[in-house]
């Protein structure tokens, strides 16, 4: 699953490794902060986790892979949690039913706050010894537990917003404002030309398995957007009745908008005659200029064909983002500066393509599948990735839910083409 | 709905009439006590409510049917709640739908607090002026408004034990010890007369108003059990196939049977070769001698044709407990006395039959239905009673999880005939 | 189940059983003819069975109960039906889902016909030996195969009727003309003194055991209408909003009113801005003299409580019909006459209540159970009734797919509240 | 959709088409042969149509997109057949539900037949002025119109299997044998050079719009097995707890395999202590040697794991096949010889690899998607296949099912991957 990190003079390595496992696991603290102890209890659908799941599997992601792998007799925090918070991993054992989370009332928020303390504690007097050993299978899986707790720290804020929407009073997560910018740059499109191209993970620092291996594959040539969808742009969609025109979508989709009664992006609203949507901040009036998000992969598709054009391959999507800064809005940023985790309407900076990380997590055509040559790694960690390569599509570049230290042109997220709770838009494709 | 209270000397009746709401409204309190913020806020089935939501919805029936009727320009706490926290009013509004009631994030239990003091408050300045008054219709709706609370507070009991259940630490309500007595004394029969009868309540005190009017019936010969069934003669049944044999079960019953996969009582399993049950102080080893409980109708039924003898109608029981002493193993009793909320197995007393009230409701073979010339209360209250009288079966008698003050020989609960989830037991009729 | 026949003088007892055998199951044949074999395969829902399966069960029942009964060492006409065919009878053996009776290919139309010569042949050579012996036992059971019958041929009507109505052509199952007939007069009221009455059959001739036994009930002073709610006052309620005012519904009817849309009795639709219902005689304007029909109980209740009265129990029913001529519109005059199968708007002859049978059953208040003393037959002709009383309501009278022979006063036919496929419709009472 | 026919002298082509056009139509009333008017009603579950509606929907297709399109007012058959025989396509209008074509008793066989024969007279006059004029759009449309019948007979013969399987009468569509030769040569490997080469379909002759447009592909080297995976190699794969084991399956997968119960391929089961199936030509022991077929894509893609190798991706597959032969156990030959239209167990020949032709549709690792550069066609026709790209899988190769004019290397067909009911079946690479 993890690739070895690469040597580094171990005090170096030691300081920095302390630091960003100390950042990266406040940061789900600070993501905690607003809510009360009752928030952190809903389930609102099956994909959901109540945010006191989170907080406890993340951590009983390091109990489990580290400590209890590399302290002699370890001691579990308490037995049940083996069983309570394990996410889908068969290897390690059973686990309680995922649409059932919602339903543990204990343990409570303090004493999860506890078990986080107790495996910062051990771990903290653990990595010394891994950077002095040059450890590096050890070192990897922190590796991996670091990158995975980001992981569920962007879906603490995408749940969190899907829990609190649920409720007629619509609460909102963060009492911030939210830009009231409007960018109004035209939709314009960058050329690439045919290309027989390396494409996957190089190896170089962190990545996951899914990413490997580098391999060779043949593009045509092709264009880029050279922004993402915006709101406005997506409401012309909708009024040019995008909504109630079979011929503009894949068959499955147009069975989701009909039995589903879509008419609009997740969120979005009617309300005194204005068009609005639930944001982390509360309800608020559409701003077009905002990059669309909370589109499943079927609306990015028909919006996509409507316009007349497609999305990118994932290829595509990495062959072009290879060399660009990986600049964006970004959780990690947002929270930081008090300002509202969402889509920003600011003027785009000159990288062209522009805004490919943050913002939204961008549709591609592709089905999520093995590159050529992938193995899953041996153990409980082949079960990271692997074996969800069915019926899930490809999303690129990151969203504004997550941290800027966690993203990567390789980058391969994946959801079910009918998903939309994520911070997932579109980006067109010729 | 409700029947006027007959006149009292003033004074008397203020003091007595403030003590009791006090009281009433106390009690819920003290059954919310032990539990945390997260328990407070999980819906482990549509059928049960979050505590939170009890706590609320009683609350918002006393301002709703009383500090909105007789306070003039009455400002609600707020408006939210009109539709957070109505239950099943068409004729007062829309309902947040049921079954989504768990996934109120807020308000939070300390808002609530606030709203049952607020209305505490408002509601002790009415009652003297009530009196003084002798406004009749105010008062009965004060009157009902406790007897709703009452229920709710059954409710809260029976719907907290479902959420802890559901959680596999099978946390305790209250860490208090159950009593390990063995009543051994064996079921017999007490023989009735046959008889034209008036049965019904007479309008002496508060009654519901499916409790009326009263009427005539005419009743064969019978004989009802001298105590419900125990748990040791319940496995019996078990042991014997009860679960197994078609023939015993009525068709529906069967049905819920194989497609539930049900074996035993809800709370029953095993573990280490012992027969155990969930209860509110936790796991306990089977105790052969307390009154079977959690049983559906289906199983009651089934019960009864294999045991050779059938369960009562409605009226035998009425007409068989009319002049027994209202004494039993009651909820106000039990968390009174630090003793856990659970039928007792202590030996019975003279009364014969013996435990018609408290310990477990006891299910009837009655469908629940108006009486003749039944009609239901104009307005609101109106939607009490008569519009579940469908599809449902009669229980007489309270529970363990019922208030002594709560209970009459008239009063007809009803549940429909697979539910579990109150401490329902089974008293035989031949 | 079956009670036996009093004694006849043996031959004329003979000649009249052979009569009525053959008479009753050549009627099932007459019910097929209009039916193509592609017709009797249909399954439309799980409550109805294809027309061939209920010409091959009746038959199974014959040879179920009769020949392997009777017949020392019978051989099965084929091993596979007593699976295939055997509707609920737990204790004859397992059964072929019921809701999978639609994928039964074969056996085909023509071995089904097979099936049935075969049975009569042999049944035909054992009645005169029932006869000579007097084998009362044989005789009540052969007596009780041909009232199954007699039910199984009102379902065929009934289900054909749901199966053609699922083809957007409407095929008519036969081409006939309905009465256009208008019976203007209004609905009067037909009063009863109270009274402590026996009801339940008087064990004259044959009866179902749910009929028994025959017991004292008091009954209030009540009064029928003079006839059933017609489609013209349906219609009223329909425009009144009938179907858009929850304070007229019972809980659970308005959730099948909400959940299932109903703004109309089953088989109503509007065409060219008109009324118009799917008959057996295919597609038809309105009558709206003729009684209302294919109505659920719930849709009954609410018409019932929007016209200020109620239905009537089924005791008052009975009382009423006692010693009333059982004449009326049924399905054996109506196939005989070339005349559709549909209630008729005649005027009324001067029978008072009018209509009590035939043209639609009645649905009462009733909920379906025992009698007072009530026991199941022993073995499997005890699941003929016995296990169904439950969450069914009972319906009086018959219908116009019922035969005249088949019916009488203490007749309890019964089905789920929301059931609206029979021919089911609506008196009044007060 | 469909790809112009090349010039070929006039006189030569009516006669060929003609032929063609008469042979591939008489093909599917030859599948129908063995089979009842009742058989042909069927729908078994809600991808499996009766055979009747093939019957007529493969009709509508002619009449609709030819007769209506050529003919100056041409008047429609019936009119109600617009709706009912419309599969899926938008653009024509409205479709009769597809889980409801079990429920058309009507129109019946016979009609049906007469239907055919109608549109059959039409054609066979217009043919010969569609040649003359050379009027490729009208003859591209007729070709369209003969494969996509050819799609319709391998399904008639697949749903009807579906069908008989729903019997426990598991009555046989054709009363031949099945072979009983036992080709037991051992499985290996043939391998193959990476490769950038052209693929998809290179515009000579008929191919569907999605085997277009042809473009480059980048190969790494691979290794194809010699043969399809058979019958005992699949046995060794449930001994070895193949379903019981979740390391071995996709996660959807394993969803599947927990919630319906699968323990084996479809149609197998265990009688006797004997492995046996459900073939067309009725139960019968497994043979070892044959190709396993009626597996998932879960399960070829668990079984490959299992196996140590993989699925071949879809490129790999048309790359490997491109210059085979088309020749092998196509069901046009097997019911021409009176053979069961079921997988050989014969020796393979020395073509390597062997079989890639017919016996069973071979699972890809490929999500079923657009090549780059495709543009689904304008119109009706433009819904034939390029909305269906979404959470399927593509096969290839053809199956025994499947006739041999009909295939080619460049053919995609494709299931969702949880679909077993077609010949499907397994080949392994490296």
């Amino acid at each position: 699953m993890a690739i070895p990190l690469t040597s580094l003079s171990t005090n170096r390595e030691l300081s920095t490794l302390l630091d960003r496992y100390t950042e990266i696991r406040h940061f789900s603290d600070q993501i905690r902060g607003p809510l009360t102890p009752e928030d952190c209890v809903i389930q609102s659908m099956p994909d959901v986790s109540p945010t006191r799941w989170h907080l406890a599997h993340t951590t009983w992601f390091f109990e489990t892979f580290v400590l209890a792998e590399y302290i002699t007799n370890y001691r579990l925090f308490d037995d049940n949690y083996k069983y309570l918070f394990n996410s889908y991993y068969n290897s390690i054992g059973e686990q309680f039913p995922r649409p059932q989370r919602g339903l543990l009332s204990r343990p409570g928020l303090h004493d999860i706050e506890s078990y986080r303390q107790h495996v910062d504690e051990r771990l903290t007097e653990l990595l010394p010894q891994f950077v002095e050993s040059g450890d590096s299978n050890a070192l990897s899986t922190v590796e991996l537990g670091l990158q995975h707790e980001q992981q569920h720290q962007e879906l603490m804020l995408t749940d969190i917003k899907h829990v609190l929407s649920c409720n007629p009073l619509y609460p909102a997560y963060h009492k911030v404002e939210c830009s009231a910018s409007r960018d109004l740059s035209p939709l314009t499109w960058v050329d690439y030309d045919e290309d027989l191209c390396w494409l996957g993970h190089d190896g170089q620092g962190f990545s996951y398995d899914n990413e490997l291996p580098r391999h060779r594959q043949y593009l045509n040539a092709y264009a880029l957007a050279s922004r993402p969808v915006n709101c406005g742009e997506y409401l012309e969609f909708i009024q040019d009745g995008g909504y109630r025109r079979a011929e503009l979508w894949l068959s499955l989709g147009w069975q989701h908008v009909v039995g589903h009664g879509w008419t609009a992006p997740l969120y979005w609203f009617q309300q005194d005659a204005c068009d609005r949507y639930f944001t982390l901040a509360g309800r608020r009036e559409l701003n077009p200029c905002e990059p669309v998000c909370h589109v499943s992969y079927f609306e990015a598709d028909a919006f996509a064909r409507w316009s007349g054009s497609r999305l990118p391959t994932e290829l595509e999507w990495e062959a072009a983002s290879r060399d660009l800064p990986r600049v964006g809005n970004f959780a990690d940023k947002l929270l930081a500066d008090s300002a509202a985790v969402h889509p920003s309407p600011d003027a785009v900076d000159d990288i062209r393509p522009a805004r490919m990380f943050g913002d939204v997590w961008e549709w591609t055509s592709s089905s999520y599948g093995p590159y050529p040559g992938y193995e899953a790694p041996q153990g409980a960690v082949g079960e990271y990735n692997g074996k969800f390569m069915c019926n899930q599509y490809v999303l690129r570049g990151g969203s504004c839910a997550t941290s800027q230290t966690h993203i990567r042109p390789t980058y391969r997220n994946f959801f079910p083409p009918e998903a939309r709770w994520q911070f997932s838009g579109i980006r067109l494709a010729n």
